[in-house]
């Protein structure tokens, strides 16, 4: 409201109550100025209020929001049902244009500030994560598709190379991203160190002599996997690149919660080679699934991905993280990773007590600070009666039926085909591991009830399943 | 958003995108200017956007919205819920104070903006609806205690006057808000012309003889009622009531959609006495029960009841009230008064052809231009045998069940003590109509599928009752 | 989600998707129907999800969003704003019917399940606050109106008796209730004590026999109160009301909040008369203004009080309060309860300290146990030149300037006529107070912070002035 | 609410407005039933209060909104802000997993429904459209991405193919899509005749025999685009296709809305080769950019698009057409379709006369039913200041600046480089058109206002140019 309004105001009620009120007004002015200039995340988090008010001068900044406009293109951002309008805050241009991801749009000048300031919010948490980087794309796809993105985009510049390096991680998305974009994966096996599964340096160095760095597009590492397996050993694989001059992506899908990773990518890119790294939006703030943050050292290579990405895209996991990113706060944000780390302090405590009930153990893999394996090595597999007998795989559903989400049991025992390859024991990241285990994370959000419930719920289970 | 914030977001994007932008930014606040000076409803209606914003920043001008403020009195308007932040629009202070209803609140003056504005636009709304009246007060209570609010106003100004003289109207809260106000009606019989039952004009003035003026608080009329009901004789009244200085309070609960109403008041007020006239916002306004307006020519008086009202009240009523105002804009607001005029008549004309077909007829009481009733003298009723045999109270059951809402059956037989008084026949506003009858309503918003439906759904259920 | 239509869910995905699903379901299912059944506030709160799904389970159960109905009445609750229509949840019959306020509504089952259930747990919510009362009404109007429903109520049972003894309470509201009722205040002034302005029952029973307990409609005792004033002393009010057979209302406006008040009126209750207490939902709720709650022990008179409200009424103040208790639970009601007093402790702490530092102190009215007041008695104030040299009222500009809402600052000098009555020193509740001072409340969701905050402004404000 | 909470209901309040109560519950039973089983768009849209409902209870389902769950899983949909929550009717679990897009999710039953509901109704909105195809895949990208994924998809099954053959169409993304999935565009020049700009189809025959079938992955045609050119003749394209055993697919972006270029693809299905066909969602069903549709005949091959998407993606399009199927119904959408029909006739009558006053022409490219051009040939061009003296521009400008959006003045003279191809004249979609233009589009949503309103505009801004 300006000052010619306000004036009109201060002819409908006291002037003196106008004057007050439009201190408030400023102040919210002050937070928008702050936002608008420093261009990070706000100190303390703004009210839904205020983030709706700010919301609502965006969407007045879109075309489609015009008073009187007359649209006589083929998108005019006209949204028919009054429910969608509303959830999406009357914005619906999406981001991007044909040419760049991270183009503004002439027709939407409110939503393509959200997307850049967004951008730089973004940088800013990962700063406050301690990431060492300087540049960063939000892609409105999932870690898989970003990942994928990358890939294509790294093909785009070394066309003759096919084969894309992957020590072995057992989760799906990791290796199809690599199918989707056309190219071979060549699986390094891990290897086991007392607890712990982890990247076969030795292996990898072997296949690149074998491969030639020439046909390689690149190596994807990866961060976030449920123990026994560690977060890859980026630090390593980097300088190997950097030997080897080959590229290197990293898949960080839920590492940025976690300080431990971000050291561990640091060092890679000070002292190797990381060309980019790939995180999930809703693993690490708290958002819906639908984006994905590609983020690194190298402005040309990232530019070249928001160039690469044809046409618009929807803006929907950018307008929640940015209306996350206000609501937390630093101090909220910080607040949640001090949390997470004090939880997953917490959950082992919890779960060494209950384990040495049962005399079972937590895999030693302290490397892993948010996945955590418990031995089942006491539990019955009865590798003739898989189905019957397997009080591993029971503990399972009847953790599941308590309304236990998330907890895996691994019983080593399957082979599987994934993207054309045969692997061993997939799932457990390895060909043979000692023990059956149970895996739990401990992830951004998580409350220390929801612990108790578990050590509860798995004490009983395990009980009265042996 | 201001100059200095609008610069730094052309720093962010394209400057030329910022001023289009910017541009609409300065359309709404030129809405915003038109409303604030004018005070009138828009000409056209705003978008849910415009509101919602226009809201947010009234929103942001109450003190429990304030960023870093320090709440130490008892009333701060913290709100538990945000659900109920939400749909209260985070305002929570409501509206008047100790000393007037109408009063701005120094911690509100968000809310006390909506307040005073709503007021004038509802003035704006009488208007447009030929109206000629001067001031008016929004009370968030419905019409019967709004009633009761002018009723106990006037007793303090004529503390020994008793009595209420009231035209029967078989609704009974037109008779309980005089027993609120701890005061007593004098019922004043109708009588029955042709189809019409009508103001007794004769007994009236008997009756003001009988009483004495100095004991009689006001006549109390009614315009809202079910025909064969007509419209209190509103100018005929109001002579009398100057004749003899009587007050006169009308109840036009939902007149202000009928152009025939507003004329008869009109007429009263110029001509006459017409102290205050009360009507109802939900059925004149779409909006949800719970408010009226007060309305009339002394500005004394209305001030007074404003001044009566002790403390706070909800603003509910008056938040939707605003909204709806804005939503519809004027043409919006003459359009369903004009579509209802039509429907009216069109309901007739179908009306016409279905009671022909059946041997019945459309009762004439062309005066009520809102209700309709329709003889039903065919349908059987037993008065040994009420609940068996009684066809037209099955009538109205059938067309329940088939979700027909509203359509009220008289069949003249039922006597009723209603605040202690005895009526016979109660519901027919007389004491024997030549008729039972089916009274259906042509009110603001009703549409032309309704009217169809409803004729198709009467002829089948007639039909087959016969 | 009936069980026909779960089957046909589970003909689109996996069956077992689908009994997990049908579970979560199947709980809400349990939670609502522990609600009905036991009609108390759930133990914990439901989540914003489960609220919402209730409530447009009811709004379905209104007749105006019957699916191809047809309304052909004058009042069909069609609603034009489609965002009025979102934050009243699509429902707009409002509450009660002309017979009474808490009648059902036969066009509008959920409105009316909403209405009576949250009844339920308004009282449920009183036995928790430890009231032992076993009937209760609640008003859509704020606790002035519904202190002047209570008057006019028992105004209809005792005609004749046309006063009201009012021991003095320096708000508004609570003298003008009475005056609204068309009833005659008689002052009963308070005595001082040490620190304290307390009630003065010598001067009560003085004015009984004055007066005659014939023509004396009730006492209107008063629990809330800024200090130094105490709560009125219920116990022994109500014994002589009991003594002279006079009816006691109490005005227990944010009083729910505290033990302390509950036992004392508790007493009355048990020990002497009191017929009706008041309670404003804002103060004690955490919802916006709007409703106010008339409970005690005498079923006919409440009902009575429901009886004489004249026709319908807003629906927004009850939904409020609904979903409030819904998402407090009563473990969030009680933990509020509990935090508001270890706020008040840890309030007297900190003054304790910086009173010394400024050589005042707090003045000691521990019956009080919401406001407190500090001693300004080192402040100057110049009674030749109050605007200018009034130190004293400086500091309350200075804190207001600093966001501080609600502390007020009382120099003992203004003398006011309020519903004619002329009162000395009018805001000091007593003729002559030995200090200037101020007072702060410590209300239900206060913050350590905004306490923290106040003791630092207030220091700093004080320094500066003087 | 099942039936043990409703007769809990009856138990308080009247058993009678339960029982028509629970009519409308069981009335929103039918719906969903129906919805369930027929998957089918209803015929009449539902109201947005059973959108809603259903949304809560498809919520509801969701493991993230399960009462007391325990989450120990790396992903367990946490959602952050309140207004994210409520935003995304509190579901986070976005769609598919990671080894197909459609896969249900083990965690989200009410996503998953939503999904593969939405996918349905998606089928029946192609089928009212009059498409003949039997497979159909929602992707949450827009038409550009959702092309790159058919072509990675196609490469995927014959790798040594690098050309995709693409008769001109002006507009980056077309072209793009190509080079984001590291294939090479052979351009198909454009022919002229008349006024119309088409498909070439004596080139593209020769550049299959230059570049050999073998090695040609597809040709890329293009049904929408801007005035003189007309969509590309499907029909003739894919026999070609099949001739020489070529893959084709279809950017259909816009062209749902319109039968012509249904009965085009049709023709084109049945008597030749069409292997997929993309659309937008935004352009053609009214939502905000972010998804578009891929279908065609070939299940096979859209299953392995769906298998191919490595991981999840945002539910977010999904959800916003889901919403606006349920909310348009059958009917609405029909409607739709039809007023566009209509205003495409009433914008060239009305463009008929004012190009006439001028002196300037409609081209003739009926061809073209959404987009028309209507000639400058009487505004200045200077081709050696372009920018001071061209009054063709400027127009364009003068309309913009008129709020008129999405027109586009075209001179003919400008050369580009795209993808690393030089276009001449790009913008025309050829290399010499007769005349500079001016291109409307008269899209879904337009109304005979904007119409109107461009006429006037376009004559004063004609008028005062020249």
């Amino acid at each position: 409201m300006n000052q010619q309004n306000l004036k009109l105001c201060s002819e409908i009620i006291d002037d003196k109550y106008i004057k007050i009120a439009s201190n408030s007004l400023n102040a919210r002015e002050k937070l928008f100025k702050l936002l608008l200039s420093q261009r990070q995340i706000p100190e303390e988090g703004f009210d839904d209020l205020t983030i709706e008010y700010l919301l609502n001068i965006f969407a007045t900044m879109d075309t489609n929001n015009f008073v009187n406009k007359v649209g006589v293109g083929e998108r005019e951002s006209r949204i028919y049902s009054s429910l969608v309008q509303k959830r999406n805050y009357y914005m619906g241009h999406g981001i991007g244009r044909s040419g760049d991801l991270v183009a503004s749009q002439p027709k939407a000048a409110g939503s393509s500030l959200i997307a850049k300031l967004t951008k730089h919010l973004a940088k800013d948490a990962l700063k406050l994560s301690n990431y060492q980087i300087n540049e960063l794309l939000i892609v409105p796809v999932a870690t898989g598709m970003a990942l994928s993105l990358c890939l294509l985009t790294l093909k785009s510049l070394k066309p003759q190379a096919k084969y894309v390096l992957w020590p072995r991680i057992d989760q799906k998305t990791c290796l199809k991203c690599i199918q989707t974009a056309n190219l071979i994966p060549i699986v390094i096996d891990t290897k086991i160190q007392d607890h712990v599964v982890t990247t076969n340096l030795e292996i990898l160095i072997q296949k690149i002599h074998e491969i030639q760095p020439d046909n390689i597009l690149c190596v994807l590492s990866t961060t976030s996997c449920f123990a026994p397996r560690i977060p890859d050993n980026i630090e390593e694989i980097a300088k190997i690149c950097k030997q080897f001059s080959i590229n290197h992506v990293v898949n960080n899908a839920y590492g940025i919660q976690c300080n431990k990773i971000a050291n561990s990518i640091n060092l890679g890119l000070a002292q190797g080679t990381v060309n980019l790294i790939v995180s999930s939006l809703d693993k690490n703030f708290m958002v819906p699934v639908g984006g994905a943050l590609i983020y690194g050292n190298d402005k040309q290579l990232i530019k070249l991905i928001s160039e690469i990405y044809p046409g618009r895209a929807s803006a929907a996991p950018i307008l929640d993280l940015f209306i996350t990113f206000l609501s937390m706060g630093k101090q909220g944000y910080l607040k949640l990773q001090k949390e997470r780390v004090e939880n997953y302090q917490y959950f082992k405590e919890k779960l060494q007590i209950v384990t040495q009930k049962v005399s079972e153990q937590i895999l030693d893999t302290h490397k892993n600070s948010i996945s955590i394996g418990i031995s089942l090595k006491n539990l019955k597999i009865d590798m003739n009666n898989l189905e019957e007998k397997n009080q591993a795989t029971k503990l399972g559903a009847i953790l599941y039926s308590k309304k236990v989400m998330g907890s895996r049991v691994i019983t080593n025992k399957k082979n599987k085909v994934v993207c054309g390859i045969e692997f061993k024991n997939y799932g457990s990241n390895c060909d043979n591991y000692f023990t059956p285990y149970i895996t739990v994370a401990c992830a951004l959000g998580i409350t220390k009830q929801e612990i108790d419930t578990f050590i509860q719920e798995f004490e009983k289970a395990y009980t009265q399943n042996t």
